[in-house]
């Protein structure tokens, strides 16, 4: 079995890849090889499933979207049924806690997100139905076309291609769905893989509406997503890689949703600080912590009030940074860009107070690491203080000032998150008011008094933010039905015969779906 | 004052440029040039509008959506006050016939935009505000940031970069303009300007909120949309130009909106031709040759049946064509590229049916065109045969069945409109859903027995469609509020204290405006 290469889901069906090169997954525990063979598809292969998305999509042109729901909902049901294997593969593959972080976290929230999808989709509240009846107009959002979903490293299951939250998405609207999986868990995929085939068959829908490739060359992956037979492409991952993608799928013409960086700046004012110090270093060293700082909503940038209070919060933090245990990373990948981000950091002036070398965890490793740069120092630099360190780290800058604070705000690129701390007591509020007006434009959640990570998913959440968090500022890639909409396309109907309209367009609403309605929002017949 | 060069609007002063280089408008019908130097604009007043206007922005946020209605509405006023200087100026320019044209249709409805949007502003609708209490997160659209819109040449006033659609919702969005007017009619512009620094000046916005030049190098405007100071772009215009601004905009991850081509295919079922042939040859003659065939979403591609019908079909539109006047095209860069659209046509295998030269009409103009291909050429090289000729012209493709018209419509690329016009008896209507499914995804406005032309300013209008139609399908250029979101980033507040909230989102809603509360629109409070 040493030579078996693990086949692809072209098509509806498991076959074997012609590629000749292979790639295997790392424990980052035990930095052991993981057993299985998993291929890098050459264009050949990828074209095969480009074309029989695309044969797919057209088939299921106007298919209501109970028959999305169904398939939506049996494939949470198959997943849960594997839940044992899918949380031995990712422990695995990825080091992650077995409990509470998969088991009791991350699983129930993407069976959640493909829930709440199928919702969505069976209420057809994505399509945001407008009707004007004076001028014989009528819009919705339709399917955009087959979707291409890459997902990262960090979320083996709530944002891996096949099972995450643009992959629900992309299905909830309608369109077929080709996963590239992370090469860091390929067995985990696989996995879902095999749930995602039997949920097909079960609910009868089409064979390729989930087809699977491991990995891909650059040129493939970039060739991929411009594809003139494409609708959308979804990314979360890696800066640079991602902006070769973007650039190709800009270039086409071909909408590309990616969430790219962000260092999600807290400002803790001297309120807060006075008032609640020793909580708040508990608070900000669980959250920087947890997951081995390996979240996306991680907070890698604090700006404190310099003077006394400042430095003993700095000194707070970076005793319990130097006390806390030291998680894994999810591969040597992320130890080396984590390192090489630290030392971009010191090398710019910043001070380490703790950490900075490799090591301290179970293995691959490197230590809680704390830094600190003063506000004056950062302001001549902001670009490179703000070099994104993904793991557990932070970068800790002492303002002279709170309209220094406001400056730093300002001179912030856009990230998903920004938090602003202050005193329970209102003490703060002037200052709040300096610091919000810049910060709530560079970022797409603004939260009081708690920390970024932990991604609700809620309608009204915001998984996004202004380039380069994202690629552009008025998409979210959690919260449904936002997140649904961006694999639609807007399609107007002028003076088209009632009897040909889409159902949701129809005079009569049986199905009971919000419309605009001459401007008013209604569940009422025409 | 030969020598006297047009000042530029920056930061609300009327200012020289200190642009060395000049350009002047050309009358279309007379040929001769209009007085009036106007500047090329140089970087270095480029980026005081840029600066001006960033800080205009940052002072802006915040601000409650009446103010902007407020100029709007005076906005619109002001150019009302300034019509007969407006039309005449845009007569001299453009050629465009005074009346009904540009004082009974294009006048009335760019007002009746800018109203539209300040009654969007004031009311809120844009923003679409979602509130989950149970989660905390409430989010709504707060504004880009400062915005650049480029203007064609088509419409002087209704998509006018410092007076139409784009510019109007920009500003109903809450953020400045920077317009750059087009090269074809720069005193039309110049009035706009007039009117529009009137406007803020009675309504007390920031002088800043509308700038004005006239014209950059291709450089200085890549430049300009991808500078990190920009929210957005808006851009209506030729797709060569237009796709060289969307790369330097893609690679700054700064969201432009484009509208680049379109030659909006136009299906007539052979139900429709033997029922009343005449009447679409009337039909189809007036909308294709209606303003010299200069829409954006002028029918410059028809399909009918081969055979008897079809041919005679073809030699009614010829004969009529050939009779109606020969209208004036805007300027002699549109004749040169109409002319080499219908070249290429010709030379890639379509039949000359009538037209075909230069003159014909008053100063520059083209000869009304008619050209046919037969559906099985076409289909051997549909990208060729998908060349825009924008103008009084258009091609006919005669497909032998139904199955080839259906392919043809799954060969085309993104276009703004696509019709189909089919028997009243019913007797086409299976026919009607093999052509209305591939054409549905092609298309962002699909019509029945009616021709594209005529944009209605509708809540559920589309007027967008796939690339190369536009650069993202899910967005629209005209109807409010679609049209304003695009200027607008999602902002969501986590945790926000109550009183911090902006008005729409707190639990009380006294200016009734729609909210989506745990998953129901309601004008209620929380």
């Amino acid at each position: 079995m040493a030579n078996f290469i693990q086949p692809i889901l072209l098509n509806g069906h498991w076959t074997s890849s012609i590629g000749t090169s292979v790639f295997h997954a790392v424990n980052p525990i035990t930095e052991e090889q993981l057993p299985g063979n998993f291929p890098v598809s050459p264009w050949e292969e990828i074209e095969t499933a480009i074309n029989a998305a695309a044969k797919v999509s057209r088939q299921m042109r106007g298919w209501p979207g109970s028959r999305f729901a169904d398939f939506l909902e049996c494939y949470a049901k198959e997943i849960e049924a594997r839940a044992e294997l899918l949380i031995e593969a990712a422990h695995a593959e990825t080091g992650l806690p077995v409990s509470p972080r998969l088991k009791d976290g991350e699983l129930p929230r993407t069976t959640n997100q493909l829930r709440q999808a199928a919702k969505a989709a069976r209420a057809d509240t994505w399509r945001a139905p407008v009707i004007d009846p004076i001028a014989g107009i009528r819009a919705m959002l339709g399917p955009i076309g087959p979707v291409v979903v890459f997902g990262p490293n960090n979320f083996p299951f709530a944002f891996n291609g096949i099972s995450g939250g643009d992959f629900a998405a992309a299905i909830a609207a309608g369109n077929p769905v080709i996963a590239k999986g992370h090469p860091c868990h390929p067995e985990t995929t696989r996995i879902f893989g095999d749930a995602a085939l039997t949920a097909i068959r079960e609910t009868g829908m089409p064979e390729a509406l989930v087809q699977l490739i491991y990995r891909t060359s650059h040129a493939d992956g970039a060739k991929l997503v411009s594809d003139h037979r494409i609708g959308a492409s979804g990314y979360t991952g890696a800066r640079h890689t991602g902006l070769k993608l973007k650039a190709a799928a800009d270039a086409a013409g071909k909408p590309m949703y990616l969430e790219l960086s962000s260092i999600n700046p807290v400002f803790i004012m001297s309120g807060a600080l006075n008032e609640r110090a020793a909580g708040l270093a508990d608070e900000f060293t669980g959250s920087c912590l947890m997951g081995t700082g390996q979240f996306c909503t991680n907070p890698g940038l604090v700006v404190v009030p310099s003077g006394e209070a400042g430095t003993a919060f700095v000194t707070a933090v970076g005793e319990r940074f130097a006390k806390a245990p030291v998680g894994t990373m999810l591969a040597e990948g992320v130890r080396t860009s984590f390192s090489a981000g630290i030392q971009t950091l010191i090398d710019a002036g910043a001070t380490l107070v703790t950490g900075g070398l490799p090591g301290g965890g179970k293995g691959i490793s490197f230590q809680n690491t704390l830094l600190t740069v003063h506000g004056r120092q950062f302001l001549v630099n902001p670009q490179v203080f703000q070099t994104e360190a993904f793991g557990n780290g932070s970068l800790f800058v002492l303002a002279d000032s709170v309209a220094q604070m406001a400056e730093i705000a300002e001179s912030l690129e856009g990230n998903l998150t920004g938090a602003i701390y202050s005193s329970t007591t209102g003490s703060d509020d002037a200052d709040y008011a300096t610091i919000e007006k810049p910060l709530r434009t560079k970022v797409g959640r603004l939260l009081n008094d708690k920390m970024p990570t932990g991604v609700a998913v809620s309608a009204a959440m915001n998984h996004g933010g202004p380039f380069p968090a994202t690629g552009h500022p008025g998409f979210t890639a959690v919260g449904i039905p936002a997140a649904i909409s961006r694999f639609g396309m807007l399609q107007s109907y002028d003076a088209v015969r009632p009897q040909r309209l889409p159902p949701v367009l129809q005079d009569k609403n049986p199905g009971g779906v919000w419309r605009r309605i001459d401007g008013e929002w209604t569940l009422k017949d025409l």
